[in-house]
């Protein structure tokens, strides 16, 4: 029997989608989740999401080292914020560190006793999907959007995420939403940085003089992570 | 200077997206205001569209003619629901009936005091867009979805005005949905049914025997009509 793989396009309605799923995938491409796969890959212990800043700065004082993004920018009183490159960096090693975002945190707060969490984004997209095509469950791809708005970005990667496994056989959708999602990633798929060029936080972050953040986050399948949620921290998957 | 037109998914969005618009184009294709557009361009004097069923009641224990629809079929005690063909007939020749349904008649309730209600449909594509441009206004589609959730033909229209518009040159837009919706119309335009033959409400409408509406809900441009919003009452527009 095959499994199902849905896209819910905002965390405004996860309440409308979240029914019956055993996998949540976070997707926040502009930059929480990939700047989480980044700072994984580069050897950080674990990231432990907060929604808020209140939490950010208990958690300052305690003396970790904690990251906060609020609209694209550093937050005044931290050290660094959702980009990716921020976490590639030696003083980060073995280090459990503190993030939080705009959009991404905020995903993952809501939806973390629906599912087991895992963290979605194009830099992990070869590595999640073959991962998540074994697990024979019922997948949600939660996409961050922007202030509870759609975003493209986040919805391309769901589709991504949606036609892969689809493909694969084991899969189906039944939610309009889903396969718009995949439309929208086959377009983008030829031409991607065509597709995101016009995208509103893209734009957004364009402004912030974060290109070189940008391509980062477009550049697929650099890293061969899964980030999953287990006790409130984000690690690494391990497969064994 | 150019006038924005941008594009809200569902109903339950609309208070992200409805600051600032003088228009709002209500579009609800299976099949509202598909049946909207069929009435008024067959002879019906004026729609008064209600959201609850009590409303309903009461209009029909004043001797209306009274349709609802709920779930895709005709509520008990009401003589038709939401099909085009139910006001192609002619007792409802310059009658005022009423209207109430799932999504369509909701949207027009929660957006009547944000700006200008015009009915968009596939069927009235081109007289709606024709008039549109020339009123150099900020113009917001609000897509009516299902039950709050995306849906495939509403965004897919949304996406089709939003094109027409733009390509105009006299608008712009911003948001990433009226990016998206643009794209997905752009993928249907060659092929609709191909695009709509995995929609769910049209799966949901098909498996009720609806066959026949489905064809002429996506059928576009057939009707010559601009049906507006006036007094509580949905009329044709009068462009002397």
């Amino acid at each position: 029997m095959k499994n199902r793989i849905e896209v819910c396009f905002s965390p405004r309605d996860f309440d409308l989608y979240k029914e019956g799923f055993e996998i949540i995938v976070v997707i926040d491409v502009l930059r929480a989740t990939t700047a989480i796969c980044a700072g994984l890959a580069n050897g950080v212990k674990a990231i432990i999401p907060v929604d808020s800043i209140e939490k950010a700065l208990d958690y300052k004082e305690q003396g970790y080292l904690v990251g906060a993004e609020r609209k694209g920018q550093i937050v005044e009183g931290f050290d660094f914020g959702n980009s990716p490159y921020s976490f590639m960096n030696t003083k980060f090693i073995d280090k459990e560190v503190v993030l939080t975002t705009t959009n991404g945190t905020k995903s993952i707060e809501i939806s973390k006793y629906s599912g087991q969490i895992v963290i979605g984004s194009i830099v992990n997209l070869e590595a999640l999907t073959n991962w998540l095509v074994k697990q024979n469950k019922d997948i949600l791809c939660l996409c961050s959007g922007w202030q509870d708005k759609f975003n493209l970005e986040d919805s391309i990667c769901a589709g991504a995420i949606a036609d892969i496994l689809i493909k694969s056989g084991k899969f189906y959708s039944d939610e309009d939403s889903t396969i718009s999602a995949k439309y929208l990633f086959q377009q983008a798929k030829t031409n991607p940085f065509g597709l995101l060029k016009a995208s509103s936080h893209r734009r957004r972050l364009k402004n912030l003089n974060l290109n070189k953040d940008i391509r980062y986050c477009l550049t697929p399948n650099q890293l061969k992570v899964v980030p999953i949620l287990k006790d409130g921290k984000l690690i690494l998957l391990n497969e064994e």
